[in-house]
């Protein structure tokens, strides 16, 4: 039996509705941040809402999803391509325990 | 050759540098909130800098990884359970080739 | 003594180096979000940075200013008008006291 | 006849729900973010809904005027004192007409 990916459940889904022609890099980067207000409201008066979050945490994966695919770029390597930036500006003997920015530390 | 998975690393680096104990699911949304602005700040003025983009859309999804493992969520299901909720919300026949809210629709 | 009012000061600010090409409505609410961010980060991580918050609130309440002016808006009158509804919704007889949104009041 | 300064009508506001226990410096700088992205969602496909856009704003507004509010500090005196040192990182003969960061200047 076949079974499509997650990526092209939703890349089908987006064309079914013809919602592509919405999606440039810029319109997903707003998108993205909108939908990341929303999961942070569900923690916004310090009480935590955790069954909204799940939704909203899918919306703002669904929009990173759709802009790596936008700027061809794969979300794992993006993500290991970063965490060894950062793993050179907080070495561990540094940066171990303490949640302070790069250049304070 | 064994080879960890992406959560692993990103998981395995966390924990070189004890910093799980920051990452609190409110701490998690405010940080998904803020690299999402970086990420729109590739943007701010109409121009793109599609290369900084990369990787902040990285840390977006280093930190989606890490609140979805704090909450014990499958990032694909949940994109998946959201997926099928939004196919109900907007129905291809409505909502082809529009951008309005599905209570306008 | 003729003294410039702080939108007049702004104003010139912008004038001097032409900038006002740049605060198109859509880029002035974009800059608000990524400034509000930058706001958010002095309390990333739970501790509180207010000598950097004083600034960062200090950049959104200024682009906040200037997309008032673009859409020719008066602050205070908006603040009032929106009082009047958000009154409505949350009647004090209600609301007192509770965090919750008022479709669950 | 004695008419109530808009900090004074919103401080009232909130004193009659008994909302300030809720006003953290933290909650206030999460709520300006989500109201910001609100505003941002006024512009999220190119479109824009200005009528909408004005209560987004007003609301971004009244949060910050809490957040001043809460750390007492003079929003007019923080703008200005903002715009000065913004005036040195981006003098006129090197920022006119352009958006580069100072960094890039």
């Amino acid at each position: 039996m076949y079974e499509d990916s997650v990526p092209d459940t939703v890349r089908q889904f987006m064309a079914e509705r013809d919602w592509q022609q919405f999606h440039t890099p810029e319109n997903l980067a707003k998108s993205i941040s909108i939908e990341a207000a929303e999961l942070l409201e569900c923690f916004q008066w310090g009480d935590a809402d955790l069954e909204s979050a799940k939704d909203e945490l899918a919306d703002v994966l669904t929009y990173c999803m759709l802009l790596a695919d936008k700027l061809e770029l794969d979300p794992d390597t993006i993500i290991l391509e970063k965490l060894a930036k950062t793993r050179e500006k907080y070495p561990v003997d540094k940066a171990r325990g303490t949640s302070v920015k790069y250049d304070q530390l």
